[in-house]
């Protein structure tokens, strides 16, 4: 079990499997190698994909951003800026203000939508941007899950009333479960956080946190209802039907890709290496010949480059290892690198036209024929459903509900914990001892510190 | 002619058609929007598909660089210094060591391949990364073209033999030529920059020029031989079949897409607008019905819906204008835009299951049948050659062969001219008053300025 040592066996896969190199000389920022690059960009893409369906345009803004710009926002900059990055120099000239790199963008963006907003007609107004962000984290830096440059998708909006405002969250959540869930087959929960715990200027913050195989829960993807706080200091304004000026209401949104492949890998993946679900996995299935005798290899040879086209045909991602070393080797190998499917193509395939198919979620062994090749996309198809019911279901046992602190302690190692918190300020510091306040539901609940009636929590030890 | 005002005609397209806004607050830092950025992700992706192909891994370096790092071969630091941005404070820290936002990537990826590559086994290494880079200018900065920060993609190479870094040079010039000339439609010619112009810290570098309506050339990808250079200083060696050590050859590589994008604007665009090449246009269908009676808008509603799902379904990027706004207005607004190919539904097409159809590049107007739908695919292509004949001619007609500096400065503004340089310095300084150099060819030819033998030289006004 990868639970035991996981932290361990965490940074062993990042290397092993060429998902990143933590040697680069600056701390919090690694290198990313091939074959993570290939699984952030492509959901990346696939989230690109839906928001610009949903209205959202693709902008791009610069990294660095003026100080004064930053600084507009009283409670906002209070909350970064002990992160930011500062450029002060350009080859040997002091600059006359000094330059941020962004650690989010929303001050930036929102001091162009006050020049792009004029009426109603223009609203509501959506964008989004893939970038890179930078915060300079005090704390423990770990690879893809706490760094000092990590990649996101973040977006933005404008709206003419709350409810629109509200609306457009609403629509951000089924993406964003679109995404997490459905194609990343990553199990999570959307949790309120508590007022202490919310985005620097926000009026709310929802959380999606997932649970990492130690226990610790994830924060994967955040989105904030800003009300008009931004709006009033950004001066973004837009006439009403009846000629009125009023402030737009704002949300920002961003998973972060980074954590998400970390989930992802932590997740889904064994003591054999990764499992990687086949929509994301840069190379789906994994063809190796099995060559015994010299006389077999040409045919061998040609009937795998055969599956390989027809493979190709479907869609498929498809790889021939014909590489030097043993067939074992080879298995070893590709299961570490978490290749959905493994096809071993040996003389007594290639007599019976049949095709050997190992898959990596369940080990199973199998055989088609060559002339239902068809069947490798269902196989593909099942072992992504797979992967995600197993993920859900151990998510859903990974909930604990109790009623006291001794219980929060002991059962914070496993899970998340339910339990109850009256809302006075004492009891929610106790229990934020043992672990983070992730929620604070609307169910009402007895509080685990002094017995008083309050409500239901969710409480998890959070990286 | 947009020559006759280029400067001011490009400004304004690039505001008019949404490809990017240049009021951000920082110098020679604009924001990316959706029209342009959908453009640039295209070339992206064509050129990542090649170069992966071609064996490349994808990666993604820091933006920061530390000093030292980046010092470390001295005349790349030498070239670079005077642009360069520093980190030097994070939160309300001073750093202990500066940080550059990477202006290249050279010193960083090297200093990385010296722990990659260990045996001859290694290599080749090729890896390409897309991002960002800095670049503090102090010439006048201009949208796309001189900026601060750049998009582009960078490609770095490590081989055995010379030999072996010249063929990856051809390889390269290969994939830049299909990716500018076959995709983008842009005519351009190979110059090997004369010594004072090459890049700092290689061996020689390899230019691709194309010339914008105004007579200036524009310098939009470059290829460097590094010989052993940065091998030897970042200590990059490896193990030969026969047991020996020894220091590997590189070559580095890189288009700018910001430059791409804004030779693609100039070079096939008219007074209306935009003229975009379809395989890199957001929309290339736009579907415009004509509506006149209330009685016939549900009908022509719904064949115009038809025709969009029709052509969905041939993978083509289609969009339906049934907004407020008369017909006219469209036409003009979608023309300007750029998108390649318009298609008219009023009454009449509807009554005889007709298409009218406008090309975007001719303006020219014809009819086809609702079942010979298909025919649209075959116009997008025919439409894309000859997009790419018409610029090809353009620039072949903008050679001009003359013999005194009085010709060279009178031929200048039209376009590139071909005289003769004898190798002499002063001479060169001379030429060099009027225009650039662009490259020393193999070519014989007589000095325009002082009438002895040398070689053939291409003189450009350059960006």
């Amino acid at each position: 079990m990868i639970q035991e040592n996981f932290s361990e066996w965490y940074h062993q896969i990042l290397e092993d499997a060429e998902i990143l190199d933590s040697r680069y000389k600056i701390k919090g920022m690694p290198i990313y190698r091939g074959w993570g690059l290939f699984i952030i960009k492509t959901m990346q893409r696939e989230l690109e994909r839906m928001l610009e369906e949903d209205g959202h345009e693709d902008v791009l803004f610069p990294v660095l951003i003026p100080a004064d710009v930053l600084g507009k926002e009283t409670e906002h900059i209070a909350g970064f800026e002990s992160q930011v990055f500062w450029v002060t120099h350009a080859g040997s000239n002091e600059l006359e203000r000094k330059l941020a790199l962004r650690p989010t963008s929303e001050t930036p963006i929102y001091d162009m939508f006050s020049l792009w907003i004029r009426s109603h007609t223009d609203l509501p107004l959506k964008v989004h941007q893939s970038c890179s962000v930078y915060r300079y984290e005090t704390k423990h830096t770990r690879p893809l899950i706490r760094g000092r440059e990590f990649l996101w998708n973040e977006g933005h909006s404008a709206h003419e009333s709350l409810d629109d405002a509200e609306k457009n969250i609403d629509a951000i959540k089924k993406i964003y479960s679109i995404l997490i869930q459905e194609f990343l087959c990553i199990p999570f929960i959307t949790d309120r956080r508590p007022d202490w715990d919310k985005f620097p200027g926000a009026h709310y913050s929802l959380a999606f946190d997932t649970l990492m195989p130690n226990g610790k829960t994830l924060q994967i993807a955040t989105v904030h209802n800003l009300g008009q706080n931004f709006s009033k200091v950004f001066d973004i304004t837009f006439e009403t039907e009846k000629g009125t000026h009023e402030h737009v209401y704002q949300t920002s949104y961003g998973p972060s890709f980074g954590r998400l492949l970390a989930a992802l890998i932590s997740i889904h993946s064994d003591k054999k290496g990764l499992i990687l679900p086949p929509q994301v996995a840069p190379i789906q299935v994994i063809l190796i010949p099995i060559l015994f005798k010299e006389s077999e290899k040409k045919r061998i040879l040609e009937y795998t480059s055969k599956i390989k086209s027809r493979l190709e045909k479907l869609g498929v991602r498809v790889k021939i290892d014909d590489g030097e070393g043993r067939p074992g080797a080879k298995f070893y190998y590709w299961e570490m690198k978490g290749v959905p499917l493994r096809l071993e193509v040996g003389p007594r395939d290639l007599k019976g036209k049949k095709i050997t198919i190992v898959r990596r979620d369940t080990a199973k062994k199998s055989e088609i024929d060559f002339d239902g090749i068809e069947d490798v996309s269902n196989i593909l198809t099942d072992i992504k459903n797979n992967m995600r019911e197993k993920a859900e279901k151990k998510f859903r046992d990974s909930f604990y509900e109790v009623k006291t602190t001794e219980e929060i302690k002991e059962y914070l190692d496993k899970g998340i914990v339910t339990a109850g918190w009256c809302g006075n300020k004492e009891c929610a510091e106790e229990i934020e001892g043992y672990g983070n306040i992730l929620c604070v539901t609307d169910d009402s609940g007895i509080c685990a510190v002094c017995g008083k009636g309050g409500n239901e929590i969710r409480v998890g030890k959070s990286y």
